[in-house]
């Protein structure tokens, strides 16, 4: 089989209109006013984001869904996305069919389809590139800028179980098999991001640990966030506590929804949060700026500056 | 200088108002109605697609242009691109400047700018993937799949060139220069294929070679093109003549346009070639389909089945 064949028989399925069967030079999407449309994009590479001796279709559900946080994060709805994908030739007869399956898997789970792509080989490592399209009635999507002074800083789920997953990856105890399910299966928030469209002021998907995207909401907004550590919606895992929460303030790939919003939304969250059968925790606020971008305290009392960069 | 440096100080400058300065979680465009988004993607893999020696800026640009290709063979004009890089750690310092210098010049020279991506790094070797996002008006583009019978088909410029200048990319020799550079830098026929937005029935970029293509157009038209050998137009270079035939026919990376038309079109199309100041020749027509999709003949000679396979 070579290229072509490929994308017949294993891409084509996955196909919506816009796509034109993967026969032309491009997609063609016909545009709606009063509509934005929200454009992200995702790179794995292997050794760097998989180890590459993970089964194929779960490769292609991380690609897709860390993609989709993406959307997630800012309050648009998944309409299609664009796959670039490169194969070393001795890999492709028993990678692509896989990875197309667990395509198809995801699509159906979170409603998009695919408008095309590149499959090309590579000399040693497989790299997936995804581009994400998503879009936002009445031309509003959420940004990482928006935090006013005052307002509330959540987040949903809990956090450091990714890492968590990863430290233990090839632990063999039962203990951490949701941890390790959520390294290699991250859940996006879409309906989530959706549902905070017309409440959030600042949204972001924590991929980078709890004080780097907070951080990256407050440096954006120009403001300071304080932190309460003893707030942190932590997993119930049988590890002592300064494991857990290193893992949740620095450990990346969470995808968890970190955003801010005016404290009068507290009600609508907890509706939201019962509904959704998603925690959204309150774990700090915004202040003015003033030194640092991040602060934390525990409980009542606020840590010495730093002291929280190695526990 | 971590990743969020790198992105600040090469690819920040590059960006359009879409890409909200790369701070967000995505790019954010406003649709127009009457318009069609047109999106393509291309990769180029080290050790695949390039050789990895070459000079980043250079890299770069024939990145560009593969992708602009894509969309002068839609008649697209190119609006904006995504990029998503993927380096090995050794390599970002002295890559990514140049490379971003690269993207810059063809920028200024294409009229698009940057909309967001990924920068990653990669175990060995670099990856490429540029998504371009282009548009036409009153949802007119053109696609493989639009010939008729009748229809006269055209190729602008001349072919071969990149095949001969991939294969005497060591020689020193003056006579290669031209050729040389072809292969290094495609001229994507961007204001060509706008111009032929009207006239062309179907149209595609040379970049598997022209009996590939050719075949693309017929097969997706459901007809068959006859070619005449006799008639393409090949390089001045001094090598014999079916050594450059075989790169006209089967060499790749050429980045002309092929298209169909109605012959009513001869003297508008010489009327373009004059103003573009780029070669259109008639090399053939369509016909209803028999047998083959793609059918040869040296002036009234109908070659055998198959006898262009090998020269």
């Amino acid at each position: 089989m070579n290229e072509f064949d490929y994308i017949e028989k294993y891409f084509q399925p996955l196909t919506s209109d816009e796509a034109r069967n993967l026969k032309d030079d491009a997609a063609v999407f016909k545009q709606k006013s009063n509509h934005d449309l929200i454009i992200s994009t995702d790179t794995l590479a292997e050794g760097i984001h998989f180890f590459g001796n993970e089964n194929p279709k779960d490769i292609a559900k991380k690609s897709l869904r860390v993609n989709l946080s993406d959307m997630a994060a800012m309050g648009a709805k998944p309409i299609f996305y664009n796959l670039a994908i490169s194969v070393p030739k001795y890999k492709v007869k028993n990678f692509i069919p896989k990875f197309a399956k667990g395509l198809f898997e995801d699509q159906e789970l979170y409603g998009l389809k695919l408008i095309g792509g590149d499959l090309t080989s590579s000399l040693q490592n497989i790299s997936i590139t995804i581009t994400i399209f998503g879009e936002t009635l009445n031309k509003k999507s959420i940004s990482r800028d928006g935090a006013k002074i005052g307002d509330m800083l959540y987040v949903s789920g809990v956090l450091g179980l990714s890492k968590i997953g990863l430290d233990n990856f090839v632990s063999k105890s039962k203990s951490f098999i949701s941890a390790k399910k959520r390294y290699l299966f991250p859940q996006p928030r879409v309906d989530l991001g959706l549902s905070l469209n017309k409440i959030a002021n600042c949204m972001i998907d924590i991929s980078d640990g709890l004080i780097q995207d907070a951080g990256h909401l407050a440096k954006n907004s120009s403001l300071s966030v304080v932190l309460d550590i003893a707030k942190i919606p932590l997993p119930s895992i049988n590890l002592n506590k300064s494991l857990l929460l290193d893992a949740a303030l620095y450990g990346g790939d969470d995808y968890e929804l970190l955003f801010s919003c005016k404290p009068i939304y507290e009600k609508a969250l907890k509706k939201i949060s019962l509904e959704k059968n998603i925690a959204l925790t309150s774990i700090g606020f915004f202040e003015g700026f003033k030194k640092n971008y991040v602060k934390l305290k525990d409980n009542n009392n606020y840590l010495k500056n730093k002291s929280y960069m190695h526990f």
